[in-house]
């Protein structure tokens, strides 16, 4: 199968490495296509940034013109999931979701670690929204910027896992969800620190991604998700409007 | 004060009624600026639609270059509001928040009554958001499109009232908030035969600006919606960039 | 328009600050009546005064002779507000309501400051019923007696800004609404020291009598607020019973 | 032990077959002194009522001069329990809360079968404070007023039977409480029509007050219910200050 | 009347002093009858062992040969009770719910204080599903496992305790229900060291226990607790088809 | 890998069909072990039958002597997942979790469709629990027991679809999870009439266990699941001490 994995910035070194983790977990067979919008921030941390993602990431997933088998939209605690289930037929997966329905499997509480705390509110948001709040113990943040965790890997590496330790001491998480990627050595320290077991979303979303597929399962298109009405849209795609 | 009232669909009369709305409910001395966006759907009923709205809305205000005071989201159960807050210093009032906030003044339990179906979640999301949602009764819809509205406008009130009456009798609210605008008689029509204030969302909303402003109240700077960090946009904003 | 700003304590000199409050609040044209109770307790710091001001308030009303087109009940976390709506025909706000309803457009989240950590569950309880729980960071408590704020000026704000800082730092709030009005410069001075906006309930509740006056926005009758049924009521009003 | 029941209107008939409803239930040497308020509403059915009521009790026990070892406020619905809880040093228990609190040992789900619709709401606002509403069917009312449950028994019952087969059949109800009292034969025939257990708020407050004394437990005084702080109350108690 | 009050685990010194807490807080003219499980661990301190007593108390009561009137099934935070209210027509009481609802009459808040960490979720849980969780302030581990209250009591007293005291300063419980039994001065130390009321469940049990006998209420037969439907069981009970 | 799908019940056919369910969904190079407990009901309708089975799949699986890389529980709201989690290092999926976590990704809000009424509760408890609630829509029974889901298949089949049309018009469900397998066609069916996904339970399930496999996740051991302390457990594994 083939799955777009759309990253919500415009930093193609960071598409790179979700594509890295991306084709890491997935099964034999499973190609992964990674892609970068045409438009929006070079990092997402923050409202306007993430509605302007959630709109980028359609634009390329609509002007992209190859076959796929589901779409997975790589960043956390972004807006946008709705648009894309709305508009394809193939299955949609948000890493924020995936990493947080993977960790109840392991766990009774989890918590997120991500970067900067103006983002906490967004990821708890959207967690409230996707029913996956109860279990939530808690959302930290490192205080790095989502570019920082590669200008300054040290620091934001051994902040991060601090985040995680208190989560687990503190909040009684069970499970990390890592809300900031691209760190190579990251959930091999918070594992090793914290005893406890750490999910990446991207890895995450591409097994459901795979498990969807193979079990023949698309987004209904009852009620919420059924397809746009036919109408007049101005300047839709942006990309190929301008 | 100003108060831009921008609408979120591209039709220009749907702007107008929702400009002359917001004139009737104003103080003295409050100047309503109506604004459309520059691109987006023709009506917002989904998801690919509201997202495609909620970043046109700031693309709109952040072209916009007048001054103002206010800005009000003028669509219902539509994304983006927080776009808005973030990238401005002045009250941002979204109007399915403004009518739920002043019908719960109103009543025990309050409803919706919205269009079509499919948009229902969308206003259930956006007040379960919004922390409203402890006493809705319900969302209903009509069934009718928002352009039905005005092309058919017998029928469209008759199921309109028949709604509110089963949120009253069956769902028990004691308040109704009208998420479908542009009609002259739906107000007069769903009090008359329903017996419970009715409320606007349009109108809700500008007295509610008014209030922030006269109290010298804006959107708190420190966390969720502190100014954008400076980095690469690129392609923002949409129109100045094509 | 008139509106009753009714003082849920005995103490002339808090209706004095209260009623001027809401003139400093109040529109052009908007006249301030402020009322106190015939009976009741000089402070209200716990539920037997909390439920005598209920009544001694409603009391007031009823027995006024004049004219009003709304009533603000100026207690924080009082008991009654039910009461005066079923009575009634012209819309009540309660301060504790109007401050959180308020708040809830500025921020993600908001805390209350109040006095004596005795009365916070009765904070927490009223707005759990006003159904504006969710977006609530903390009811927080400076430990000074209402009385005290007069008294002892200098260490009574002093403490309500360390309640605030707290609010802000550790529960995230980002929006402040002062349960314990009376004090000229404590609105500056938390401001000054958080950084976010400070909700003053007493003004709020002014601007939304005054903004659901203009819509002609009346309490519903069709269910819990009802006029009470015709029927025997001993020693009713209290006061002209005696 | 001695328990003050003190009914919430002012009807002795009504304050008569509490009493006898609560010696059934009490205990060999358990007295029951049941009280009527000397003011207030013939019956209470809505919030005005309910609130001279929580007022008319404080006021009757804090002028009843025997001893007591505890009191069960014996009204469905009505405000006023805290404040007796602060008051007193004694248990207070309310028969909404008792009879909820015992459903929950009996059923997965329990309803409430009031008198008129206008109460619901008062039934479900003292169920959400008293953390009783997570295994809340529903409270349905009868549409019978409480009057009318003595001058039209037998419509009065059918009604009330009616909706208890609702409760069960529809809403999933395991147990029912009645929040109706005063006639004889409704217990029996509630339970030969539907076959779940029936509670008797008064029935079941007494029971828990016996427990209560007889372990030796009290309302705990540290914060909620900590005494009223020394201060001038004007005109408390009522009856004593006319 | 005659209560069967089962142990939860294997250790018959632990069923004896269930059975004196049983004795003291029963009415003249209760019989305790205490049981101890015929397998199962020697103290329930997790899942498998939870699991394991739930379905050795069941053993234990259907293969018990005398009569009895209520059963109690005396462990903290255990699985189970569900099992044996569809087993029987007399009422069944679990003790962690009769602490939480007995607490509840009492206080604004409560929290319940017991042995080891691991054990705090199975009881939070056990108070999600009874609908006990609102008015949960905390739910706090001392440390202790439960055979060291007995082996090393001076220490088991003192880290109680100071959880006791955590909970109502940091946590606002003005109630501590005791999730650990067994040792002689533990309620007199906390009540004096907090001022708060301490709830024994098994005491708590034992009086509400005696409640519904005598109300003649019993376990509601018409869903989740109808017997079970006649069909092969294999091995069951387990006891008697070793 | 190799997965043990353990049935809950002693039915051989069940456990037959379940590992067909389960092969067909597996990917290649998976190894399905369906396994039948050694003692237990013939189906599980109620708490004491799905108590019995929580220790019986325990007993199953601990006296299972080959390896295993994961353990699948396939009961649709039976208790024992938390057993299996402590006493074992894979992972441990319940299929009703698994149909819920998967259901979640394809729509707005989802409905279980099951066998018996009484079995609803149990449902609703566990999803309660995993904090799959909030997007639950609803659960509904067909009426036919599980056995007579192969006894008479074809008004089993016509009652089931019935409750999902259901589902689907009136409960607003965008995805149905059937908790009732062993029908062939079952699936195919409700999709045609409802046009809505259908999940099953072991299909998703596997999904998830070979993903968690896949990215080497494990249960959790820090807190809720960690390892049963060693204690003397009597008559445990119940198969190996008869």
């Amino acid at each position: 199968m083939k799955i777009l994995v759309v990253n919500v910035n415009t930093t193609e070194t960071m598409t790179k490495s979700i594509g890295e983790a991306a084709r890491a977990a997935a099964a034999p067979g499973t190609e992964i296509i990674p892609l970068t919008p045409y438009f929006g921030a070079e990092s997402c941390e923050g409202n306007l940034e993430s509605y302007l993602a959630a709109v980028a990431v359609m634009d390329r997933v609509v002007t992209y013109d190859g076959e796929y088998d589901a779409v997975i939209q790589a960043g956390y605690g972004e807006h946008g999931r709705e648009g894309l289930q709305e508009m394809l037929d193939v299955p949609v997966v948000d890493i924020t979701e995936a990493a947080a329905s993977t960790a109840q499997f392991l766990g009774h509480k989890y918590s997120v670690v991500t970067t900067l705390d103006r983002t906490v509110p967004l990821i708890e948001d959207r967690l409230l929204l996707a029913g996956l709040d109860r279990r939530l113990a808690s959302v930290r943040s490192s205080g790095m910027a989502v570019l920082e965790l590669e200008s300054d890997p040290e620091r934001a590496l051994e902040a991060i896992v601090r985040e995680c330790e208190l989560a687990v001491t503190q909040d009684k998480a069970e499970v990390i969800c890592l809300g900031c990627g691209g760190m190579a050595d990251l959930e091999a320290k918070v594992k090793e620190r914290t005893g406890v077991p750490v999910v990446d979303g991207v890895a995450a979303a591409v097994t459901i991604a795979e498990g969807l597929h193979r079990l023949g399962l698309r987004t209904s298109k009852v009620r919420t998700y059924a397809p746009p009405r036919p109408k007049q849209i101005t300047g839709w795609p942006i990309t190929t409007n301008r």
